[in-house]
This record gives C-alpha cells, sequence and structure tokens, in this order.
C-alpha cells in the first residue's frame, strides 16, 4: 500500500501568498471597480532592462539555427555566467571562490528549499522568527519537526525572535543548533546585519560546527557601505556557510528565473560517526540528479546584468525601488507609524496600529485602501502585530496608496 | 553538529553522463583531430521550430515593457499552456483531466526525481532494469534503500529485469510493491507498452493500493497506433498512476526547459493507520513551496508548439528523427547486430557484438569509430551487455556513423 509522506499533513493553513491572493481575490468579486494597490508580494514591476532583453533576444536567435543551438546545458550553469559572478559579485568584495563552488538555478526558492536534502534528518534547525516560510516548511516535509502549533510554530525548530530591541539581527543561541537560516538584507523585515553581527553568527557555527544558510537574495539593495554584501566577506565564512543569490529582484527575474547558490569547498558535514565530509560534492551530486540547468537564453539574459550598460540599468531599478521605500518609510513615519527597514531593504516592516493582528490590518488597509500588504504573522508569532510593505511598484502607485493609508480610519 | 545526509554516500560512483562526459573529454584530449559523433546522451539538435522561437521573441519583447511585464507567475503554469495541455495532448484521445491536475514544470527530470517525496519512506520502489538512474538514485538520498552492490543495484529496490523474452516489457512481479516507476517509449530500450501491458500494471495497482509514476516523455515518437499515448487512456489509471510528459525531446526544450506533471485529483495514498489522503493538494503543496514556476517566456514558447504551425513543425522534427532511427536500426540489422527499439522511439538498444561488456563496446566505439552512445550496464545490471544508440543527430552524422560501425575491428 503506498503511502504518504505524513510529514506534509503538519503543515499549518495555505502557504502565505496563497491565502493573500484568495482574499484578494475574494475582495475583487465583491468590489470589481477598486483600485487596487499592490504592496504585497514582493514582486518587480518594472520590466528587463535593455540590455537584458537584448541578451535575450540574441540567444533566442542562437537557438533557432542548427549551428549555434543548444540543447542540454551542464546542470551548474553555463561557464559564462559563472564567471561573471565571480568577476562581479565577488572579486571586487575580496571574496575568493572558484567555478565549481557556484551553482546557477531557477531560483532561490528552490535552492533554499532543496538545500535540506543534503543534511541529516536528525539535526537541530534555528530560524529567525519573522521568517520566509520556505524555510521552515521544507524542513517539516522532510520529517525535521513534530507537530505546529495555533501560531504555525513546529516543535523541534528553535525560533530566534527579531525585535525592535535587538534590531531585527538576533544573536547566536545560547545552546547549540546545526542548520541556520539567516537572510540579510531581511525579508520581511528589511533589517541589514553588521559585519559585527555576521562575525558573531560565523564564530558560533564554526564553534558549534554548524552550517548557515545565507540567504543574500536582496543584496543590491544594500546603500549602506559598512554592510557586508556576502557573508564570505567574514574570516573563515567559507568553512560555515552557503549563499544564496538571485536575479529576481535585483534585476526584474522573478517571472524568468535565475539565481545561484555558493557552496564553499572547505564546507564540510559530519556523519554520525564523526567524519567529516565535503559538502560541495553532495550538492554537485544532487544538483545534477534532480535538476537540469537553467534555460540557456535565460543564463545568457541574466549575464547581460553584468556587462557596464546592464549593470547601470540595473542600478537604476534599484534606485527607483528604493526611492519608493524612502516615500514609504518617511510617509509613514510622519503618520507616526511605527517603522523599520527600508533603508538598505525594498521591504518597510511597520507595527500595526492600534495593536491590531497582522490579518485583521490586512483586512483594513486591503477594504479601506485598497492596498494589499502582507501581514507580519505569515512570517512567524514574532511577527504579529507587524505588517510588511514592499516597494516593489510605481512610484505613483505608491505615492496614491501612501494617500489612502493617510486617510484610513 | 551538522550532519550530511548519509544516503549520499551509498550512491555509486558518478551518473552516468557525466562519466560518459569524462571519457569522451579524455580521448578528445589524446586524439584533437577526431570527428566525435555522439549517439550518446539522449539530447536533441535539431533547432527551435520557427513558431516557438517567434513565440519566444514575442514573450521577451512583452517582458520589456511595463504593461505586459510579467513578475511571479503561477506556481502551476500559466493557464494558456495548461488549457493547450488538455486540448492537444488529452481531450483528442478521450482522457478527461481538468486544469489543475496538471502542473507546469522545468523538466521531467526534476518532476520524477522530486516526485517520491511526497510519499513515505517506509515503500517498496519498482523500477524496470534498465532503468533512468534518476528514479533511482533520487529514491537512494531520500533513504528508501540499503546500500548498492558492484552492479549499482540498491537493497530495498525491486528490479523487473527487460528482457527479449518479455520484449522488454515486465509484468507486474507477484509480490506487492508501493511505488514504481515505468517510462515507455522506454528510455534506454526503445520499447514500448502495448494496451494489455499497462492495463496489467493499472489493475495490479488498483489491487495492491500502489501508485504508477508514467514517464511518457517520449509519448511524440509513438508511431503505432495501437499503442497508448497516456497510461490515462486505461480505465482507472487516474486513480493510481502519476504521468510526466516533457517538451524537451519533441520540440527540441532540451536546453530550454519546460515539462509537465500530472497528478489526478482521484489519486490516493495512505497514513500508516490506513487513512486514504488525496495526492494532488500534496504534490501541489511541494510544488507551490520549493517552486516558482517556469520563465514565462519559456511556457510562450512551449503554448506555440500547440498551434497548426508549431505541431507541424514539431511533426517534422520527430519525423527527421525517427528516419535516423530506423536508419540506425537497419544498417545494424544488416551488420548481423541484435537491435532493439527504434520503430516508436529515439533509442536503438543493441546487444554487444562477441559478448563485450557495455563499457568495453562503449571503449571500442569511441576509438576505433569516434561514436560515443550510452552503455546499456549504466541503466542498470540487466543493460549489461546492452548499448543505447539515439537518433539525435544529422542525417549526415548517422550515416557516417554507421558506415564507421560497418568498419569497427
Amino acid at each position: 500500500m503506498i503511502r504518504i509522506n505524513e510529514n506534509f499533513l503538519k503543515l499549518k493553513s495555505g502557504y502565505l501568498f496563497p491565502e493573500i491572493a484568495r482574499r484578494v481575490s475574494t475582495f475583487r468579486r465583491q468590489h470589481p471597480d477598486a483600485n487596487i494597490i499592490r504592496l504585497g508580494i514582493g514582486d518587480v514591476t518594472l520590466p528587463l532592462p535593455p540590455a537584458v532583453i537584448e541578451a535575450f533576444h540574441r540567444a533566442v536567435d542562437e537557438m533557432a539555427d542548427p549551428a549555434t543551438f543548444r540543447g542540454y546545458g551542464p546542470e551548474q550553469g553555463y561557464d559564462f555566467l559563472i564567471q561573471a559572478v565571480l568577476q562581479n559579485d565577488y572579486q571586487p568584495r575580496g571574496v575568493k571562490l572558484t567555478a565549481d563552488e557556484i551553482f546557477i538555478s531557477d531560483g532561490s526558492k528552490c535552492d533554499t528549499g532543496n538545500i535540506q536534502e543534503i543534511f541529516g534528518l536528525d539535526i537541530t534547525v534555528a530560524v529567525t522568527d519573522p521568517v520566509y516560510p520556505v524555510y521552515v516548511d521544507t524542513n517539516v516535509m522532510a520529517g525535521r519537526t513534530g507537530p505546529g502549533d495555533d501560531q504555525g510554530c513546529y516543535s523541534g525548530i528553535v525560533y530566534l525572535p527579531c525585535t525592535p530591541q535587538n534590531n531585527f539581527t538576533p544573536p547566536p543561541p545560547a545552546e547549540p543548533v546545526d542548520l541556520i537560516y539567516l537572510c540579510f538584507p531581511n525579508n520581511p523585515t528589511g533589517a541589514v546585519a553588521s559585519r559585527e553581527i555576521l562575525t558573531q553568527w560565523v564564530e558560533y557555527a564554526r564553534e558549534y560546527r554548524a552550517v548557515i544558510l545565507f540567504d543574500a537574495a536582496y543584496e543590491a539593495f544594500i546603500t549602506d557601505p559598512a554592510i557586508p554584501h556576502s557573508i564570505y566577506e567574514i574570516p573563515h565564512a567559507q568553512e560555515v556557510a552557503i549563499e544564496f543569490r538571485s536575479f529576481s529582484k535585483s534585476a526584474g527575474f522573478t517571472g524568468t528565473r535565475c539565481a545561484f547558490t555558493v557552496v564553499p569547498k572547505s564546507l564540510k558535514a559530519y556523519t554520525a560517526a564523526g567524519q567529516p565530509i565535503l559538502v560541495n560534492p553532495i550538492w554537485h551530486r544532487r544538483h545534477t540528479t534532480k535538476f537540469n540547468g537553467v534555460a540557456y537564453p535565460v543564463q545568457a539574459a541574466a549575464a547581460a546584468t553584468y556587462t557596464d550598460e546592464g549593470k547601470q540599468q540595473v542600478r537604476e531599478m534599484i534606485n527607483y525601488y528604493m526611492e519608493n521605500a524612502r516615500l514609504i518609510r518617511t510617509s509613514l513615519a510622519q503618520l507616526d507609524y511605527e517603522v523599520y527597514g527600508g533603508a538598505s531593504a525594498p521591504y518597510i516592516w511597520l507595527k500595526t496600529p492600534n495593536n491590531l493582528s497582522s490579518w485583521d490590518f490586512f483586512d483594513k488597509l486591503l477594504s479601506q485602501a485598497h492596498v494589499v500588504g502582507t501581514p507580519g504573522s505569515g512570517f512567524g508569532p514574532a511577527g504579529q502585530g507587524y505588517f510588511r510593505l514592499s516597494a516593489f511598484n510605481t512610484r505613483t502607485s505608491v505615492e496614491e496608496a501612501m494617500n489612502r493609508i493617510k486617510n484610513l480610519i
């Protein structure tokens, strides 16, 4: 008799964004004329930059000609893209990596979801709270947790609350944990991690032989020059950290799908008997067995973000969104909202007024202002009473949304 | 202390195709002037059809314009592609499916590798032997097997030998198994499954409450009108089977990446307590949590294969490859090789001459004829002494390869 993976039955309610989509769609049916402004799901709105479009077209044309057509590519990604990553994302920051430490993929959601497969089931996982739900849900599916409680927390996972008191950058826990998910600039709080905080984490991981999964999908939004863009800017981080990067938010690739993961060759995990095992070849085996590479035209398009023209255009997009973030941040502050983030991240994290629950504020904002945001409680219990607004929209829509929020009852 | 998933350490040697690439690359270094003809890895050689290229370009242009730009799409795929699948792949064959039973993905390799996650770990898996290595390796990684033996077989897996005696379509085993991987038209043997054989399997699965994973990635190559293209052409198959389809081999998408999986809503798996659980919502949860959709331009390109023009162009590509297959099959038969497949599949499965081992024949073919094929033993112990040639190459190269094989010592 075929057995279901019963761990899936532990998962609480729907995944956050489908639930938001459901409520918005119900509202839209009831109010078909409402002009809804979406500052909810962190999806970009600006089109792909011209340099990317040009490279994309060129690569599609190559696929039309037998002389230049490309079938299966290397599962790890084309060398032209890997070299561009090394030369642009890492070398200028003093980070030395080699081509076989970079794995091109179709998204950081997939990578951060899949990475846990290569580790044992009997490890302790730590996440910040609030947290991107994928980190937790994929560990629930794998069976690393007990059942969930009413707040959406699962026994067996160590939650590290992010609060105004710790600047939303919690220090390592007192107890030993084995696998730590960190995301900086943070989704959803917009917090950034200083060199000192990251150094604490790297030292903790070295002491306890833990692994840090460092999600840097939003590194392009860092404006403060003191903030590291890569965890590998911290000495010895390559011994203990895997880093995730994405073209989604920086270059508008949410609907085009390209990302990469760095698995340094000096990173080790251990057998039950304590034997060290290099993690890079294990991930290589996983990646080449369960994945078949990113579409060649998409990789060519991603590589164009590293040309002089592409870099300039990507920078302009980021600046556009960051001006939105500034507008949201300052407008809300003027309305006496308690606001965080939005300075080196495209997310603004606000305390709901009058101690409204996150979903109550969601419903209020949707029904009264026709603005969609993301309930903080959807990211974990410490997100209760908070709310995420994203800077991904047109200037006009952001301005209009701020005007409507001003008039909230 | 972080623990590695020790199941990965059970995996035998490299994955088949990287090992072939290694030997070819060594040979090329030693013989830089050799004109190597690749009939090995099953990769297409014809460029994308004009209708696909046109739709691809059009969609890339949409991504350049704020009015038509698309960010995150539905993880399950765009409705325009799902509807095209339903209307062209299923309705004409009398198969009734609904849109929410189709999951668009970036490849059947990923889907057939990931699908096992939603089932329990304590189930018995059955595969045909020889078999596409991904089915087995992903179950090893998940921990459903014991260690591997010298032939690359893992304890805990039921292997169903495909032999000339059973026309390479083994009947269901005498014992109950829970999860059965079937691939027809078959990779690597090129065998097809008749309605009677598939009916036997569906009846077996219903009797033992097993699930069939039906990999139909090569269905476009079926020429015999009596052969079902979908397992759902068999009554009650929707209660017991998941089907995998791909644009890779039919429309030349190996480097463009698009496929889909069908998970019928009437399919059930069971808890340890025997409670039936619908599989479709579980796969939906997995797919939406760990995957973020296929690039919009790629889905638009895939949809173009269903236009009148696209269908005609895809048909011409298939016919071209199938003429290659016929050439290989008849040429080898004339040389007194024992050959199978190649009539409704792009693969020709041959018995090595003089009882050579598969890898010895690989080395002989590479060194003497500069032709790359795939050793049958790489697909499982019953593949030992067999060899796979693929029809994916130019006519000239196929003819040249056949001439060289004629002159083998």
